[in-house]
């Protein structure tokens, strides 16, 4: 019989572009970023990673374990106008050649990352900036609070329909 | 031999200040807050509550288990120019009286809260609100993530020295 508890990383198993984002979040942390995985910046629209520096810089991560993952994304070009970088996650094994120029791009795997290429900065308006700064807390406070006190209640109240509409 | 996994919640076991800010948490989401406990605003100030509003509004909450823990905080006046309201929250055997008329109260056990009495509002500047709003993001932020990904190394890691120094 097992008796080994379920931690937090293991329970639900992560799926492969899930690992990836925990390699980047670690790595990001010693860049000085805080990060949070599937953040929703717009109605729509659900972002991987979304990182906050320590003068406010928000960067956003997309990882894509494959080829075909990359391929099915006809989404990334709206996530531009919600960050000031952009970056892509791979894995060692993925075909770059396939990522654009103009954006960044992150080698992961499930332990750590490497930031390759900072693609160019487009500094996001104050008032987009303030309101995406806004929700960015939110979302992790009531995500934090989801982990520490986790209640079946919980999750049909306000705060996870307010994580679901992206608060 | 007991088997039972330690759950977030239970382990370690909470302070009775950290029961009632547990249930002041509870309630604020039912206002539409997102709450972070034990966040450091300015060097040498730790607040047991931080609750941020949909609109950004920013209230302090201390949590006070007892007559004599709330005889024994000299800082709380300090608290006062990081939020736009204060409130104490006591359990219901509290001799209120003994708080000041120009704060707000909240009557809270380990499970949930009631806000009795809103003090006045006092809105901070809007320099201060916007730092004191990425400090927010960023230590729930962190802490989401050292919950999510515990790792023996991230104690001593910068994320931990970000939370530790009030980022």
């Amino acid at each position: 019989m097992s008796i080994t508890p379920a931690s937090p990383v293991d329970a639900p198993a992560l799926r492969p572009g899930q690992l990836l984002a925990r390699g980047v979040c670690r790595h990001l942390v010693s860049h000085g970023f805080a990060c949070v995985e599937e953040m929703v910046p717009a109605p729509g629209l659900r972002v991987d990673v979304m990182a906050l520096g320590p003068k406010g810089e928000l960067w956003v991560v997309e990882c894509k374990s494959s080829r075909a993952d990359f391929a099915a994304d006809n989404k990334w070009q709206g996530y531009m106008e919600w960050c000031d970088r952009y970056f892509w996650a791979v894995d060692a094994a993925f075909p770059v050649e396939l990522l654009p120029d103009e954006t960044g791009l992150i080698i992961a795997d499930a332990y750590d990352a490497e930031i390759v290429r900072f693609g160019p900065e487009s500094r996001l308006a104050g008032a987009r900036r303030k309101a995406l700064t806004l929700k960015f807390a939110r979302h992790a406070a009531l995500r934090l609070q989801a982990l520490r006190d986790p209640r079946p209640s919980f999750l049909s109240s306000a705060g996870d329909e307010q994580l679901t509409n992206g608060l």
